[in-house]
């Protein structure tokens, strides 16, 4: 191509400012879009060709655009609503969703992309803040080997690993969703195992240092179980996140006609965290819906 | 010491043995001691100085005990059945409990103990054989100062960490015991999740590849899942082994009026797959409970 390669990020928060940033060290011509105004001065500041509120002005140039947005619901304003920025792509623009969203919902986002003369890679995203600023996310997709194709300038900057799950726009939502289902429960287990310590008078940091050099060691355990150790929930993900993600794999599983025995347990686990008050607090903070023990304070 | 340190091991299963070859590594006069001959003629093959059926023989001749049989059954027929070993040990010997069992047998063990004259640390361990073998367990021990300094010798021959949890006899029971609660959950979790996988469709080879590449990783999903998607179910640690841990944990909740929602159902789990008929099985056999679905088989 005569032309830099331009992508837009939509949806700036922890994952896709991360993103973003890995578009720009890779030498993508990046743009961003977001409602808030402070992350697309921050985007600007890191060195995007352009940033705005929607596409306006920069729709036509682009060759992908990535959704990094919370939900099906933003993803579908964000392309289908009022100003909507599907419209103004110009015919073959590759789209690739990010969020993490029902097969269901990634199968209909195909369809309207699909009469706009656009294509979809339905891929979800793992990793963190962190992963994603180093351009080491993992990437779960499913789409045409067209998709696949066309992005792969932004996969090569975005990602650390990309798993091809098939052809099939829904196989990606999946894979993520049933990844998530392991994420919450880890997170939960790791809540009810640390609030039992409590209970019985074991030293949390000591029970932390035993589990994440044992065989009882989870991602998410050495990662959250730390902010129950330092007493801080400043929220890096949500509980909230939880109550959807883990909606979304209860959903999967009733309209595949299948059990969760763990899963529907640690869903109402967070929903009750949320409803206690706690649903924009960091995930961690479902050990609060334990009562009748002491948990560490922040700077004690 | 003008003399050798010498040590028995109670218990030559995969755990038992590794520890064994490790004190032999280590050069203390290592003694096995099992019912089974097949096990004893291996450690002596390894160098052991003496093995047998009980310690009749040399059992005046101990430093230190090391228990590694299953349960609390095992640990008191053992010391205190018909032809204890406890009885015939000299005064002062210690005695290190690193059999998964609860707080409150440990505590009337150790009286028993130091009725005898006898030190007692209560040392539960993690890690598999491969760790065991190699001298790189997780010891999670409560004891005196004196037992822990009187098992220096063993500690630094089996354990790549020794955590020491405080005096209270009963304390290293809770810790394992709490971490056997999140061992098992991530079993459980794991199955969940491959379970659905496979209903939805999705390579389980491909499912494991994502998720222990991304945040939903854990120990247990890492090493345990692998024998799913090889269909392979030899048992390393079994069912059943779960059955009784899951049960310790529910146990020791209760002791302490405390609410379990995650790990009373992965209970509920192991025990359904044992009474499907797959107890001896390895653990991660728990996943056929889930009927309606198809699962890789050995070979293919």
């Amino acid at each position: 191509m005569s032309k830099n390669y331009s992508v837009a990020i939509v949806g700036l928060g922890a994952m896709g400012m991360g993103a973003a940033q890995s578009c720009i060290a890779a030498g993508l011509d990046t743009y961003g879009i977001d409602l808030n105004r402070v992350a697309l001065e921050k985007l600007k500041y890191f060195g995007a060709k352009d940033v705005g509120v929607n596409g306006d002005g920069f729709a036509q140039q682009l060759d992908a655009v990535v959704l990094l947005v919370v939900n099906a619901a933003q993803v579908n304003t964000v392309l289908f609503g009022e100003n909507g920025l599907a419209a103004k792509l110009k015919a073959g623009t590759t789209v690739m969703v990010s969020s993490t969203i029902s097969a269901e919902d990634a199968k209909l986002i195909s369809h309207k992309l699909t009469d706009l003369g656009l294509v979809m890679l339905d891929a979800p995203v793992s990793g963190g803040a962190a992963k994603a600023a180093q351009g080491e996310m993992t990437v779960m997709a499913s789409g045409s080997a067209e998709a696949f194709s066309k992005l792969k300038p932004v996969l090569d900057a975005v990602a650390g690993k990309v798993y091809n799950i098939g052809e099939e726009i829904g196989l990606g939502a999946t894979v993520k969703i049933i990844h998530q289902l392991l994420a919450g429960v880890h997170i939960a287990a790791g809540a009810e195992a640390m609030a039992l310590a409590a209970k019985a008078g074991i030293p949390l940091n000591l029970m932390y240092e035993v589990v994440t050099n044992a065989a009882g060691n989870s991602w998410m355990f050495e990662n959250r179980m730390k902010h129950v150790v330092d007493g801080d929930y400043t929220p890096l993900s949500m509980v909230d996140i939880f109550v959807k993600d883990l909606g979304l794999v209860n959903d999967t599983a009733k309209s595949l006609h299948f059990p969760l025995h763990l899963a529907s347990t640690a869903y109402s686990m967070f929903t009750e965290a949320s409803n206690a008050g706690f649903g924009k607090e960091d995930d961690s903070a479902v050990i609060k819906i334990f009562s009748g023990i002491e948990l560490p304070k922040k700077g004690e």
